[in-house]
């Protein structure tokens, strides 16, 4: 594969997790903004499903070499801890 | 991007997501022959978690146009009706 062509799809594969990664934290903002229990069990199933989703999207992208997997790995990570910011936050204004 | 290589990238990615998909039918028998009840709630939430994985992976590689939409589709609805008839001959066991 010419090393410009991979670049493109490696781009746009990245920035579709970056994407995604991002409507996860709105999802979990909205939840948060609407749900006053972040120790609700619900909220934490929705948010360890919408991450599996998202982990097995990151996976797939580095088995076809359009991602590294330190990337993947650093997407996952930051997205943690946004989350996780967000729900300390919350607990803060109960 | 040339014909061959994005046909080359594709090929990997329709085979990457055939192969998870034989992952969850095989996890799903081996959850079937050890636990005598594929109405327990424990079954039917690995199931939805490992489908909805499957389908974030689908969709992923549709957005990248490396699979066609009626492909992802038909490649979920053939797990769909192989889990169902897994399902329908362990009730009959019973």
């Amino acid at each position: 594969m010419s090393v410009e062509t991979l670049s493109g799809q490696s781009e746009k594969a990245y920035a579709l997790l970056k994407e995604d990664a991002q409507k996860i934290l709105k999802l979990i903002e909205v939840q948060m903004a609407n749900l006053t229990m972040p120790q609700c069990p619900l909220y934490e199933e929705v948010l360890d499903t919408q991450m599996f989703g998202l982990s097995r999207e990151i996976d797939f992208a580095i088995r076809l070499n359009l991602i590294k997997e330190e990337d993947g790995k650093e997407l996952l990570g930051k997205l943690e801890r946004q989350l996780s910011a967000l729900h300390e936050a919350s607990l803060r204004r109960q």
